[in-house]
């Protein structure tokens, strides 16, 4: 184990790398850009996929699974689209390996050249709207509400963990229908979904909102979005949902015969979330001394810890453990007993606080004398003497309380942290002292929004969907504007 | 819908191919080699998958992930398994598309090509033991249980659906331990599992060996298989499960230091099973009519069609569809309503065949009046009509009659199938005429294995793990042998 952790005021960026591998949630692989999401890191985002999966089923979609590779043309086919990403693929141009005979080294056989280069996939809207022509004839065969759970590629630069790697875990949604109107509510749908997933499991606050013209998805005409508040006043994009329009339709010739038997062209949207909401989730609860994980999606709830000298205290303490474990287990609470004497208790404690686990129980001979248990929790790091008997009540309930009230000091800290400003001065001071978002007028230009982010590196992080009509003037051109936009430096 | 299906006895191939297409289980994609796996086939792998992880996790393992890419030099470390996957490897070379300004066509930027290529993991020892040797340093970090979840890609020349794609997902263990008995433990626990899963989910009885030398994984000193039989009396691989020695602990230097401090290599297992298993399901139980599936891993077991003329039929049809829905999915049952209005009843009664619905019941007027309903099951092509109040616990007999009379169907085809003989004529006439497991005694060298193959396509699919010792001899060159192995043409 672990060194001390870098604090949060000296070094947040530091904090964040130090602890992603410290607490065993992942670690950079000795392939570029690419992480190892290690056992205790995959079991929260295990959960998080449970989760999400559910509410995705309750709300009528499927799963499926579509090709890793993409050939190069499909991609051509929507012009915005190969835009956006042509500039961070991965392509495969070769399928064989062979023995070079004069250096003995194993080398790309040039023979074995691929016709057409096929890209790993960076998101799959082309090779399913190439696959959902074969599907749709007429409007008997809409909707189509489909996800994907899948690994994809974008070739990035610059690479931090779960935040941004070249390959990561996402789930993308890719739904068909006849109408417009049905298209659009879908993606409202889905940001609702998203919305409740990242508040009630994650415990993380976000404003939903629209995104500007120049920050929507390449291909979408609308580019719904959350948007969470990380504890360095910097914002975090959580989720997108997307109504394509036609576009893909039109790129790949997907039309239905409607019940007048008129052809006409399918509605499109689609949605994802990946591994990076692991990031918004350790960036926005943890603490100097490590991970805070809200109970819902913790790999396990309740840690306990036995602390004994004797041979005969061990056994005892372990059999008051056994006993505790079955009725928090009867009552839905996860539980591990970690009673390795490889390590000290102390060790232990630190361990499991770097881990994020809930609640900590010690038992020791003195517990089983008096009937209690020391019962520690990892949001306050406070804990309490609480009689055996009660126990297990307790535990629900300070699960509960962990749950939201992580919720509400996110909610708080967003709060505080949220600014309307009048002028560009005060719109610079807030960002280089306070950080967070600031709701300020804008004109609605492209030329404005770029102008701002190369001078402060902020950008609209969304034009939230609750914004009230309010007349004003943009901050830079003092143009008319009838509703803030939510700014902000963002990871 | 769905033209009639060829029949097995006309071209068994063909019927296999048609129907896993019929049955929206998967499709071939625009890109050569990879499928489509569509909801309903994707709904089965995702019950597989549930039932695997759930006995993963209890036999200790935990989940975690990997990258795809493998960089060249990785592969080139432990000289079998690059011997072994370098014919088929999908090879990254570059990372980025451009637009070609002469030509206004997207094509790969020559100046974005890699310093070393990666190769897109056809399974995933050399990275994750190259992750190993960070994480093992002394006895107390052994032994490591991991599994993954995960899409492959093997870059064949000849696929079939499930059977041999490019593109597959499968999940792969890999375990790490300080002995060599700790690991050839576990690689014999993980066959037992698979096999536990196979005959218990699946109900395909399989056949428990050792692979010959010649057929062994590249780069394990054992592999252990299960293998299957179809109705065509082909063999398949179900799973396989190895014993890697010291091979890619010593490739990757991976030590660990034991209890008195001395450095050991340590030693490895892996073990997977892939979506070919839906392959084999579907060969082992479908029927010319479609899908017979057994019912712990059908989508949904039970299909309710209603039967009306009248509106007000049809509304007195659904209200008692709802009440049964109802009782069923109180009973763990998992059922859905077909209450289409643009497809006929006897349309509906042929796609639910088609696609192995488990049990289906038709609900008209007259049931109403009688307090019946008709129920018919898919495995024996029967009906009965069954009063109202019987209908769930009739339904919930006839499910785990079905789970385990399919396994027993197949088990009795399989015995019908497995001759033992004495001499290369009947080894060859028996090939030729009824096909299956050909057991016989054979000299034990890859010599008259590979002779036996050239000549009549049959491969020696494993040394049963509970053959009997047995004197004999070997029926190509005469020389001693001790037990009997299984031959026979495989897919």
């Amino acid at each position: 184990m672990a060194k001390k952790l870098t604090s949060r005021k000296e070094d947040y960026s530091k904090w964040y790398n130090e602890l992603v591998v410290q607490a065993d949630l992942a670690e950079n692989s000795g392939v570029r850009g690419c992480m190892v999401i290690k056992p205790y890191g995959y079991a929260i985002w295990e959960r998080m996929q449970a989760e999400l999966d559910r509410m995705f089923k309750e709300t009528g979609h499927e799963n499926a699974y579509f090709p890793i590779f993409i050939p190069k043309s499909y991609f051509s086919k929507e012009a915005s689209h190969v835009d956006g990403f042509a500039k961070e693929c991965a392509v495969v141009t070769h399928y064989r390996l062979k023995n070079d005979e004069e250096t003995n080294e194993i080398i790309v056989d040039p023979t074995a050249k691929l016709e057409e280069e096929l890209i790993v996939r960076p998101t799959s809207e082309t090779i399913i709207w190439d696959t959902y022509r074969k599907w749709v004839q007429s409007y008997r065969d809409l909707p189509i509400k489909l996800n994907q759970w899948a690994n994809v590629v974008r070739w990035e630069m610059r690479t931090r963990l779960f935040l941004r790697t070249s390959e990561f875990l996402w789930q993308e949604g890719h739904t068909a229908h006849a109408t417009k109107e049905e298209a659009i509510e879908e993606a409202e749908l889905m940001l609702n979904v998203y919305t409740e997933f990242v508040e009630k499991f994650m415990s993380v606050p976000v404003l939903k909102g629209y995104k500007t013209e120049s920050e929507r998805f390449a291909g979408a005409l609308e580019t719904y979005c959350i948007e969470a508040l990380m504890q360095d006043g910097k914002a975090l994009q959580a989720g997108t949902s997307h109504f394509l329009g036609q576009n893909f339709a039109k790129a790949f010739d997907v039309k239905y015969a409607d019940r007048e038997g008129k052809l006409q062209h399918v509605w499109a949207t689609s949605w994802g979330v990946s591994t990076r909401l692991m990031g918004a989730l350790v960036m926005t609860h943890s603490d100097d001394k490590g991970l805070v994980l809200p109970p819902k999606l913790a790999p396990y709830q309740v840690i306990i810890v036995p602390i004994y000298r004797s041979e005969e205290q061990k056994q005892a303490v372990a059999n008051k453990a056994e006993e505790v474990m079955k009725d928090l287990r009867a009552a839905g609470v996860t539980v591990r007993f970690d009673d390795r004497d490889t390590h000290k208790p102390g060790w232990k404690f630190n361990e499991y606080e770097l881990k994020g686990v809930p609640v900590r129980i010690a038992i020791g001979p003195k517990d089983l004398e008096n009937g209690t248990l020391e019962i520690a929790r990892r949001d306050l790091l406070s804990k309490e003497i609480v009689s055996i008997e009660n126990a297990v009540s307790y535990i629900q309930e300070v699960l509960e309380e962990m749950q939201t009230g992580l919720f509400e000091r996110a909610l708080k800290y967003r709060a505080e942290h949220t600014t309307k400003v009048e002028t560009y001065e005060e719109f610079k001071e807030v960002l280089d002292t306070k950080g967070g978002f600031i709701l300020a007028h804008w004109d609605g230009t492209a030329e404005t929004e770029a102008l701002i982010q190369e001078e402060t590196k902020a950008t609209i992080r969304c034009i939230p969907i609750d914004a009230e009509e309010e007349e004003g003037v943009c901050i830079i051109t003092g143009k008319p504007s009838h509703r803030r936009v939510a700014f902000a430096r963002a990871y």
